[in-house]
């Protein structure tokens, strides 16, 4: 079962209070690919890069075997650029840059090779894209869907409209009470999950994660990190880590989408542990189950009597 | 092992969006020996109540076979009486009047035939009153604290004075982050166990409770409810079914620990359902063990292949 990703390709400038970083790969097509990886070995890569972008970043993708022939190279400008800088809390970021760059006018088109995908991720771009990419795949099993503050509040209506054909929506607290224009999560999820979406995974950062299927609710704890290097990519990394294993396994079963979270809070606790994605270059099995094993014993409750 | 409690009894007046109450039965030694009634059969209460503490509350204790040998009758004044609104959220809320009345002068008392009492719970008041409890105590096995950015802010030393002769120490994230003087809480909880207690239980409300021993972290969920009826007394009940549990069963082992703050986390969340402590009245034991189990479901991993 291949998996398809769509999002961004970028390069991002990063300063956190333990270092920085002038330009490092990023974006979320990046991130979702890579986390993936580790799991899924038919990743397919649906984005676009400029004149800029990197031999090294491509060797990057190449050597986890992710296929790039959905990647655009658009001589004409650079490679979309982000710049950031994150407060001593690491909860908050400043954006000190954005130049879109061939990132503006970029226009997913789908291989023929990778229409059949039955799992597909689309990033956290414009809604209308994410929308354009569905309506050029057959018929998937489980459609995922990231999305920000920034279309909620922009463009609502067409986030609205690509919901409904999303069969898992990922984002985070704020963003959910945001969408839901309600403060209480749980009844967030409920709305949420009614303008389409038949499972919902709410991310809380260092509170861990929620996931709202049918029938339960399954809280997922945050790994306990004492030293967060830098948080860029983390959200992305979760998502790559969930489809990747999903699609790895081909089982939507409650107690394997419990799994999925778990690998997707892996990969993020990783990604958070260097610059960009340099910690996600080589990654071993043994440290990815090693700390799946972590976070059961986390949050393992003993029976009583 | 029977159980001491110290703390405030209180008449408290709540006004949340759901409704409003002029009176009712409030305080942390209220809070902490009903919720630790249903565990320990041996609760011993020490507070001050004044002239206008009404029999039906009396009964209420007693009815719970809780002791008030130690409950002092002060008839020159009033009960503490405190009166807050809370916001829409249900996470904030304004203290709309304090009338210390007799708790102002409360000073602790403990009776000689509750000296031997191997579990202390110290609810949230003065720390120096807090103090002068254990200088009255014998050798007790878990003293218990509980404290508040009041006390952080207004009497840090004697805090601290304090925290030197505490096991544990439960409070909320934001208290243990002002306590610490550090965002990470996961640092903060190291910084605040080398002040004192070999334990400590950090409170997240709707995210749960972090839970830090020697060798490990157990992360325990918050039990997800769509209609919080009132706050009020949450954190108490969390500390009296934390408590009941531990004193109950008098085991302190790390796997114990944990199912202690699983009841301490269901107390908690009963309490949460109905005006002051009106849910604690009539709990079943079938009611309090469903809930654990629901606890358990909630946060279950699966293993891997």
């Amino acid at each position: 079962m291949s998996l398809l990703v769509v999002g961004s390709v970028a390069y991002d400038g990063i300063e956190t209070p333990f270092g920085k970083v002038d330009k490092i790969l990023g974006g979320s097509a990046t991130y979702i690919s890579l986390t993936s990886s580790y799991f899924q070995k038919n990743v397919n890569l649906v984005g676009v890069v400029g004149k800029d972008f990197s031999q090294d970043d491509i060797d990057l993708f190449k050597s986890k075997d992710i296929d790039l022939q959905g990647l655009q190279m658009d001589e004409s400008g650079n490679t979309f650029f982000w710049k950031g800088k994150y407060h001593y809390d690491l909860n908050n970021r400043d954006t000190l840059d954005t130049q879109l760059n061939v990132f503006e006018h970029f226009n997913p088109k789908i291989p023929e090779s990778y229409r059949d995908a039955k799992f597909i991720a689309l990033g956290n771009i414009e809604p209308s894209l994410q929308a354009k990419v569905l309506e050029q795949v057959n018929s998937p099993d489980l459609v995922v869907m990231d999305t920000m503050n920034f279309w909620i509040e922009g463009t609502l209506d067409a986030l609205k409209q690509t919901l409904k054909n999303v069969d898992l929506l990922v984002i985070n607290d704020s963003e959910a009470r945001e969408l839901a224009d309600e403060p209480n999560l749980i009844k967030s999820a409920d709305l949420i999950r009614k303008m389409g979406p038949d499972f919902l995974i709410i991310k809380k950062g260092e509170h861990g994660a929620l996931l709202f299927t049918d029938d339960e609710i399954f809280s997922a704890p945050a790994y306990p990190i004492v030293d967060i290097f830098d948080p860029t990519g983390a959200g992305d990394s979760f998502m790559g880590g969930l489809l990747g294993w999903l699609s790895y396994t081909n089982d939507l079963s409650p107690q394997n989408f419990r799994r999925a979270v778990i690998f997707g809070s892996v990969m993020a606790s990783f990604c958070v542990e260097e610059f960009g994605p340099d910690r996600l270059r080589d990654l071993t099995e043994k440290e990815i189950y090693d700390r799946y094993r972590e976070f059961r014993e986390l949050s393992e409750i003993p029976e009583v009597g």
